[in-house]
């Protein structure tokens, strides 16, 4: 896939080189290009990626947009987390949160679900396999490059994922408009927060499986809250509970 | 300006004739449409709508939308609120809360804001006639049709709405990084949340005139949450403390 812009490069730099599968880096042939891009060519020659120059032009027809402010990035595919190991990694800490998207479909709710799930610091995401948005260069785009940052399961069944993290300490809360409010939901400090569709939202046997159904509050006459602004305030209602470790 | 979609021509159709200037409802001409579609076309005659049959690529034509639902709405302008009489409406309601957006530029924001505003229960949005997005098709379209709900004013002169606001009993709060977490913020009965650009945040000027800056406390290393992310957690946070009235 072909992802652009310089903050999607950045993130991409952070990471350690056996992470990613980069085929290629391409920068602007143009000569007049920003001291930003200059520095960034040599981080990613430092760090062994094959580097090459193409006409803008030719950045415009690989990432179909615009603004790629002169750099592509030919991955092979987005590293997503086995979600054996996702739980493994909870294990030794006190403190972790996991959101779950039950066929979330729409890339722009991915990406802006991502955003905000790191900056409210929750430390995994887990998607099913079937029905849902994978993390397309849209979603990296809408994530501002953060998806990245986020380690990102894919899951067959949720059903059994959710069984799994509850045998590891996790309590499981499911967002959905009959709960209780979230400001009067204690929640743990091993908390997977499950978020549904877009239409339908969380389908019946998953959210049977949650411990807790937790609502936000809203004005009367209005029905639904979009997928990502009911992120943003469970996100960090998690985080202003938990302290934010 | 041409909007599409059933859910929209819901919200309209609850609006006092008078409230809108709206040209035509022109609906597919198509015999096997929705039942839904032939109740929408009753109720459009029965307001005194001007409706007209066109083919699907008609509708597609104008609305350069491929999900238009079989209907095209032709209104000359969005009804926004006149911000004095938007005052005024505040000074009879013992609460009363308003969002106002510092140069807000991107349409998908815009609209999602609208839409959580809506849901939160926020009474009113004020934007900056300069370097803001307005109320576009595709504003209406990501706020599914809720920016009917929304009393929406444009100001010249953000320091002086807010100067306004400040003298019919407001309390004036400011979404930025280096304020007192939200959670630990008080809000009045009357408050005024201001939200900046997606780049540069709030103007310093504008700031400069608000009674509190408020932050909301993140992840270290991120540098700043989607102005729509922001919206939500700080919108349902005025609607808990305020009681949702």
């Amino acid at each position: 896939m072909y992802l652009h812009g310089r903050n999607v490069l950045k993130e991409i730099l952070k990471l350690p080189v056996g992470d990613l599968k980069i085929k290629r880096v391409l920068f602007s042939d143009q000569k007049n290009t920003a001291h930003e891009l200059e520095l960034l060519k040599k981080r990613c020659k430092k760090k062994g990626y094959r580097v090459e120059y193409v006409t803008p032009e030719k950045l415009y027809n690989l990432s179909r947009e615009k603004k790629h402010q002169g750099v592509v990035i030919d991955l092979k595919e987005f590293p997503y987390t086995d979600f054996e190991k996702l739980v493994e990694s909870a294990k030794q800490k006190p403190s972790f949160t996991i959101a779950l998207l039950d066929m979330v479909q729409d890339p722009h709710n991915l990406g802006a679900i991502i955003r905000t799930a790191v900056a409210a610091g929750i430390k995994g995401l887990v998607i099913t396999e079937k029905s849902s948005t994978k993390v397309t260069p849209a979603v990296v785009k809408v994530s501002t490059g953060l998806a990245f940052r986020m380690p990102i399961s894919i899951v067959t069944n949720m059903v059994r994922a959710i069984e799994h993290l509850k045998k590891t300490d996790f309590w499981i809360y499911a967002a959905s408009m009959e709960g209780i409010p979230y400001y009067q939901t204690n929640f743990s400090k091993k908390s997977a927060i499950i978020l549904g569709n877009e239409g339908e939202g969380i389908r019946k046997l998953v959210k049977r499986n949650a411990d807790y159904i937790v609502s936000i509050p809203m004005e009367p006459g209005v029905d639904s809250l979009n997928v990502s602004a009911s992120a943003a305030v469970l996100f960090f209602e998690l985080r202003k509970q938990l302290g934010g470790e």
